[in-house]
């Protein structure tokens, strides 16, 4: 059996920055090279970065993609690695990108793969199966391939997919049982959400078995806006044994030694007796026609000892979680070129949550936290503010609100909630003054369950370019901080105090307030939530999952009610199934009432 | 040759008000009744609108659904409407609706038409042609069906249809020939796009040849979010011509008598020698199934003298923008029962456009226009401002901002274009708590020049819940100002003060800035915004067509950086083909740089 050497490249890439792109794909290949590797294969959409959304449609764009691969070919043996083969993704279209003005919405665009070898483009694959629900439109952006691309490389038989290919049965899989490739490659820029990891392994051997062949998965890591990327590439026999897998949110080559069958030597799928014969779940018809390529000379020497890639150990939840949101934060702020952030420090738990992500994400150095007390702040609270700067050693400042507060109270008629809401407006005019002054982002701090029932006001504490927060719910925010403050060995050891874990949860926006208030308990809140959010429960459904009656009605309500302020809040990483935002889209109209009001 | 007297209900729906739809119909029916007519027909999606986005994944929205449409089945019986066929869209599921949570996404939804008549669901029809592209999303939420359903009413073969049937070749209209079909229904929501009007005509009259049929095409009226549907409902007979065409913008019934083929009179299109033989455009196969339905007893007597729909002029481009705003407002404010609006008046020319535009939608006792000067705003804005409240009517204020601007300079450390948005951000917390204490909703007032270039400042003149202007460029600002008030017949006529319109624009933040120290000229900028964000054009192409090189690198990159700003922005009608909102969908990330930042 033919040994191939594969390198998994579970790297980073940014949207819109090809040429940075382009240099990262260069930078990887020496390191893949320098490993003895014959392949390294990098994730979906690699070159352009992904999601492109409707930059698709700009002709300029899809012209640069498709000039940067031919350039990025060429740059390869320039560096000496010409005889590397390199499969990454980018956008393509069919002949020259369209000049038109006018596109057809999707006509013509591909979501490829290409392999490169020897300063040429010497394969392209198109994706198969385009997703197009959740946080996915692909059904707006690309045309699906119609033909595998099956490339011989020495004497192994290489087929080439992407990402949806290996989520759906047939197509692409099943041809390439019926090409008897030995190796299906295939790359993806797959979203993280909480327990992902615990679906895609199964999934993947699925695959392997139906192709009757070894499948190596390599996912994208990085940040992009409010999805994460949570790499978790893997490698698996045709028997479905793992054997490698790369960690979660850290970039790395996984670099393994495949032992392959010859391409002659693979079994004749029709006549097979094979043991892993394939369990196709639906009798999806293989129309699929094959498109075969054949890189002449191409050398599998092995020259040191030999690969194993390792198998990295699964993550708890919340380390998974807190992971997430640290690299989503980050890569937000670096991506978009922000020097530092800045937020209001309450001395409750969100506040001090997302100061502590903050922390992690780009040190203290780069976090300024604003304490901004008014009349009806505790004493506690600001203390709680203090010491959690002292503990993360944030640049901490304070800014007192009562007499701008008072200003618009002596000069206007306000009572009741709108006072409420003045002093929340009040504070996020300052982050704002504070961010326009010294180029800080802002970050905002409402917690999914918060946002959820809209228990915040709209142009105050919404204020904000990012919130790492956006879909975490408040019992699982309270979860993160113990968890986070029981690693010991973490630079900043328990950054957040004891007391905004414990204490009763309040906006402070007049005296003795409590969230509860205003709110349900949070431990019977969130169910709902999850149901109704997540899951697109209705009410009798929700009644019948145990919940109480008049809190579902009370719930929903005030669901329905806050759709405008989420529609108005500041994007944040998703970790669940359904995040307010990309995969969740409702209409406005109707959903308020009379004598309710967006506040 | 038999008669059919049909009436086509151009009419208004609200999303997920599916009582009030449905007495909608019912009142409606009875009008149709009233008025002789045989078949009515009502739009796409009538009885729970259009569009309900993320609903058709909740299961009991789909359940009430298809439960009210036997409801109304019932209930137009006991109307005395039992033998008046209606024809009514609304949403299905293939069997009962899921009661699994974890639907997959799309999954057995269909967007239906329902033949009504004597108390029964007599037949149905699933739209074949899903769009998705600009701003649906169908593939995300149907499934196509795939077979056309032709129902006997009388000795008249006729077929069902909903909207993107008529916008593509081949499919419906094909198999409506094959069929035999006398008539085809046609139900839409089609939204409103300037012009748009010019494009329907011809696409009905290509269909109406391509089925061999008369086309009854029924079109939605009203604001829905973002959208518009202007109506322009029209009959067009097998040979081409406009027999009956609606208004714009207007509710109402288009009663018209079409004499139609006796189902067994229609020539066998195969052997066909007729004049009109079908054109199809693209040699689509038809592959669907004809499903056929009989009415036993239905009758098609006329009482009385003819009825002739005639044919609605089409009025200007200035006329049609202005009324799709109107409507746009209106709907958005009433759908949403607020009772009154309020907005900041400048007296410069957006927000007299918007305070008239709010007038025409609202009437004046429902408008509240306030002044906030501050230092630096001229003599001449406040004498504009106070004109236009006394030639609208409208309630009018005054709040200076400096008492509360001051406040924030005393205890903070401001400059420059900080202080600038400061005070924009001081106008936005004085609306919106005049907003929360006493119930209006803000509008906003950016036109598109402005949202692209982003030349407004964040949580400051951008704070509103409506943004009318959202998708009109500068120079249309202009027009439609010089347009409006040249109604002399208008209830007020001549609305907004000349001075508004002619002086130069500024946004009065510091002493004597104009827009043309930040801005290119708007007869300059305009075109380029229309290329980058209506037309996907590059930078190469936009030079191509005659912009000023430098001018157009300047003007993307601040295109670019805006978007973040525009994420967060008031919803506003559309009139464009590529409106800022729904139908776009960019990136964040990377589109920020180092030292500039979302002010």
């Amino acid at each position: 059996m033919p040994t191939l050497r594969i390198a998994l490249a579970q790297v980073n890439s940014t949207v819109g920055d090809i040429g940075g792109n382009a240099e990262a794909i260069r930078r990887w290949s020496r390191e893949a090279a320098r490993a003895g590797a014959h392949l390294v294969a990098f994730p979906e959409m690699m070159l352009t970065g992904y999601p492109i959304e409707d930059l698709v449609f700009r002709n300029s764009f899809v012209a640069e993609s498709r000039q940067a691969l031919h350039d990025l070919a060429a740059a390869l043996v320039g560096d000496g690695l010409g005889e590397l083969a390199v499969v990454v993704g980018y956008v393509d279209a069919d002949g020259p990108a369209h000049t038109s003005s006018d596109a057809v919405a999707g006509s013509g665009r591909r979501d490829a793969s290409a392999l490169l070898y020897g300063g040429e483009v010497v394969a392209t694959y198109f994706k198969h199966h385009l997703p197009n629900y959740g946080v996915f439109d692909e059904d707006r952006y690309f045309e699906p391939g119609g033909a595998l691309t099956v490339v011989r490389l020495g004497e192994v038989d290489v087929a080439l997919t992407v990402c949806e290919d290996i989520w759906q049965a047939g197509g692409p899989f099943t041809a390439a049982r019926r090409a008897g490739a030995g190796l299906v490659v295939n790359i993806n820029a797959s979203p993280y959400e909480l327990n992902k990891d615990d679906v895609r392994l199964p999934l993947v051997q699925r695959r392997a078995a139906e192709a009757g062949a070894t499948v190596a998965y390599v996912n994208a890591v990085g940040g992009q806006d409010e999805l994460v990327f949570d790499g978790d590439s893997m490698i698996v026999s045709r028997d479905g044994e793992l054997l490698a897998r790369a960690g979660q949110f850290t970039e790395g080559l996984l670099v393994h030694d495949l032992d392959l069958p010859a391409a002659d030597a693979v079994p004749n799928p029709e006549g097979s007796t094979d043991a892993v014969a394939p369990r196709v779940e639906e009798s999806i018809a293989d129309e699929m026609e094959i498109s075969r390529v054949s890189v002449v000379g191409f050398r599998t020497d092995i020259s040191d000892s030999s690969a194993k890639g390792g198998i990295a150990e699964r993550i708890a939840d919340e380390a998974e979680v807190w992971a997430a949101l640290v690299l989503g934060l980050r890569d937000y702020v670096n991506k978009n070129r922000f020097r530092s952030v800045i937020l209001g420090l309450s001395g409750g738990i969100d506040s001090a949550v997302v100061a502590a992500i903050a922390v992690d994400a780009l040190g203290p150095d780069r976090v300024v936290g604003v304490s901004m007390p008014s009349g009806y702040s505790s004493e506690h609270s600001r203390d709680d503010a203090a010491e959690l700067a002292k503990r993360t050693g944030v640049d901490y400042r304070t800014e007192p609100i009562q007499p701008m507060v008072d200003a618009f109270l002596a000069n206007m008629s306000l009572s009741g909630v709108t006072v409420e809401n003045l002093q929340a407006r009040v504070r996020g005019v300052i982050l704002m003054a504070l961010s326009n002054q010294e180029g800080h982002l802002v970050l905002t701090t409402g917690n999914k369950s918060e946002l959820a029932v809209g228990y915040s006001t709209l142009y105050g504490d919404s204020v904000g370019g990012f919130n790492p927060l956006k879909d975490v719910p408040k019992t699982m925010v309270w979860k993160l901080a113990r968890w986070r403050n029981a690693q010991v060995n973490a630079p900043i050891p328990a950054p957040i105090p004891e007391n905004s874990i414990t204490k009763p949860p309040s906006a402070e926006l007049r005296p003795d307030q409590k969230d509860s208030d205003s709110l349900p308990d949070y431990e019977l809140l969130d169910p709902i939530i999850k149901g109704y959010v997540d899951h697109d429960m209705g009410r009798a459904e929700l009644v019948d999952a145990g919940n109480d009656p008049a809190l579902v009605d009370r719930v929903l309500r005030m669901i329905d009610l806050a759709e405008y302020k989420r529609r108005q809040s500041a994007p944040g990483t998703k970790i669940s199934g359904k995040a307010f935002g990309r995969d969740r889209r409702l209409p406005i109209t109707n959903l308020f009432r009379e004598g309710e009001k967006a506040v």
